[in-house]
């Protein structure tokens, strides 16, 4: 089959699946990590041919390490299907309810949107990932991983599509492509796909946003900063910037750029770059930064650059205003952190950031769903609309007007014959 | 100025106004009622230029109506601003909040989208309705309006800036664009607009939709079905289908396809037609339909036709499932509607027809935000995501999280020193 007809396909199973009761779902789930259990022995052996393949082809070793499907690996996915079971079904709640008038009562009630197309790199348990969240979310997935890990992701969404059908899962509701020609085909079909979600590097997820018609929910790129304010605990902002650098560099929310008021830049550089040096982050500051301290040149590229490495450049600004002008011209909008003890230097820089994520007193690391207790996560958004830092299942969910009337026409209310009562029901939708 | 100053200085000003607090945008906003009356001699002086013009390059009757700006349509304006000003702020409200840790608060609060483009066809009224609405929410706006209503336009937009900036919203928060070019234009500018909204015709908003990566809200056609079950009541069914149809002939959510459950189609169509054909209505029916009453035939392309005019295609079906699946084939997920008596199957009917709105024994015409006591309507969309169906003012809102800490670090968590509570709280974000 084509891609556009897996993705009708998949469209017609989403249908039937966004009204698949919460009994089947979950039924359907323990299937799932069941077949990754008894099957362990064999992902495993395949998985171990693509990782031949991909040291043969000379795949880099974060790479391999992100390929690497092992029983630690299936453990955490049968570990995060069981957490997915015992979430409340998302899917059915009533999130207004009006009457219109007597006997016509309108109710917003939350449904999946319908086809995800997700689009990841190396990682196949991503694949168990996000398949189950769709699932749960009652909604089809078509899915396409890297071609280094083709064999994997191939018995991986084969086991899936097998132990969900056979519990009354509407067949077709995940689809695997697996070409590069697959995924152009992907970003054309608007027609049947309503969202996708893209994993990968910067570059893979740019090249996505800028070649399909249909939402995109993720983020590119993470510009993070941290502001010291004149009014910090000088202690306080050096432990955060060090845990926002080095705690894991290579991620989104990892601090890049560090702004620091003037008043307090004398007094602060120092200490920060004693603890920054020692644990090997290259330094790179502005001409007022190297007045202060001993370290190379930022340049303008600098205040754009997501290092994902052990660098971290610097700016020293004049104040709050000029730090919130610099984070919201050269910042992604997804995380950003002030130091201070001002509550209202706090409040301003929360109010006028204009990033997902805006933190006072804290680690950037902290913008991460498990870490706010989200659950699941879909993943991290930088969109301003539908779903905004990091996304829950929630992401995977839109609404429908369900209204139930008694022959009610709309010209008895035009001409007055009728009024509208407008009152807010506190029930559930019942149908 | 060009259309990307203009865009530029927009952003800077939508994140000012994210912040401007409840009284000064409800001062602003009588501000812009106050002006309107005063001017209200000038306004329909300059809009007579307008229809002047328009007359004199024929413009249809219709669009000679819609661009026509009276002293009525000055005080439903003023109408609209004054219960604008008595809604609640949309902006700064506490979603959701989660102690992560003693100490480490997170809030998700409401906040505006940014800038928001809004391209409208003639009504000069759209102009005042969506900037106010805009400056409520606390977006920025851009507007492009048809260039027959252009002074009209300019004058409200001169009227309305004026108005507001001088008691203090930030300067070009509005922003009127003049020509086709700029149009153009602002499709292509995702570094600033966050999302776009247009008003008009199918084919404007298809041209809008298929030119642009920004997200933009809104339907393009309402093709609207009623499905008259086996169960239904007959004299219901048609007083239904003759207000779907009649009650207003060109809007979006008048129904355009009727299907007819065979069962009943015998008893019912003759009925119909005769209430139909006393209103003028052209039918135009399948094979089955036209065994039973005389009619027009139609053709595979009456199933796709947005009529917006007293035409009525009607197709007889086996049941629940076939209806269903022409709905979701044919439709446009706007409204659909089914007259049945039977709770099982009105629970099918909305579970699986994939539409913004879901009728049960009730005019396809209540969908609207107004009907639905929504307050203000910002449109009817028929997107998958982030807002569905008749829109308020939550469709200009996304969300933030704001996360007040006093010194955590990741790493503390990370290595086992501190553990998450992920505790609920039940209070409002403070700063």
């Amino acid at each position: 089959m084509n891609v556009a007809e897996l993705a009708a396909i998949a469209k017609n199973a989403s249908i039937k699946l966004a009204a698949v009761d919460t009994k089947t779902k979950n039924t359907a789930l323990a299937e799932i990590a069941e077949a990754l259990k008894e099957n362990s022995a064999q992902i495993i052996a395949v998985n171990k041919e693509d990782l031949t393949k991909a040291q043969a082809d000379n795949l880099a070793a974060p790479l391999l390490k992100r390929l690497k499907f092992d029983e630690q690996k299936i453990a955490d996915c049968v570990a995060g299907i069981d957490s997915l079971i015992k979430l409340g079904d998302p899917v059915g709640n009533t999130l207004d309810a009006i009457e219109l008038d007597e006997g016509l009562e309108l109710y917003k009630v939350s449904c999946p949107i319908g086809v995800i197309g997700v689009v990841f790199e190396s990682r196949p348990d991503a694949l168990v990932q996000i398949s189950t969240l769709c699932l749960k979310s009652g909604n089809a997935v078509l899915l396409k991983g890297g071609s280094e890990a083709a064999k994997t992701n191939k018995i991986l969404a084969d086991l899936i599509t097998e132990a969900t059908t056979k519990v009354g899962i509407p067949q077709g509701w995940l689809g695997l492509l697996e070409t590069r020609e697959d995924v152009a085909a992907l970003l054309s079909l608007d027609e049947y796909i309503d969202l996708i979600i893209p994993r990968g590097s910067n570059e893979f997820v740019w090249h996505i946003m800028n070649n399909t018609n249909i939402p995109v929910l993720g983020h590119a790129e993470g510009i993070c900063h941290v502001y010291v304010d004149g009014d910090a605990d000088i202690d306080m902002a050096v432990r955060i910037i060090v845990d926002s650098k080095c705690q894991y560099v290579a991620v989104c929310n990892a601090v890049e750029t560090l702004l620091v008021d003037s008043k307090i830049a004398k007094k602060f550089l120092p200490k920060l770059k004693t603890a920054l040096e020692e644990r090997n982050v290259e330094l790179r500051g502005c001409e007022k930064t190297r007045k202060i301290i001993k370290v190379k040149a930022a340049t303008e590229r600098d205040w754009r650059a997501e290092y994902l490495d052990y660098i971290l450049s610097i700016k020293v600004v004049d104040g709050l205003d000029e730090a919130i002008e610099h984070i919201n011209k050269y910042g992604s909008r997804h995380t950003d952190a002030i130091v201070t003890n001002n509550k209202a230097k706090a409040a301003k820089f929360t109010d006028l950031v204009d990033s997902a994520n805006v933190f006072v007193n804290c680690s950037t690391r902290f913008s991460d769903g498990f870490r706010y207790g989200l659950g699941a996560e879909v993943g991290i958004s930088t969109n301003k609309i539908h779903a905004r830092g990091p996304v829950g299942l929630e992401g995977l969910l839109i609404y429908k007007w369900k209204l139930y009337g008694s022959g009610q026409i709309v010209d008895d209310y035009s001409k007055g014959f009728k009024h509208f009562s407008h009152r807010k029901l506190n029930k559930d939708c019942e149908i």
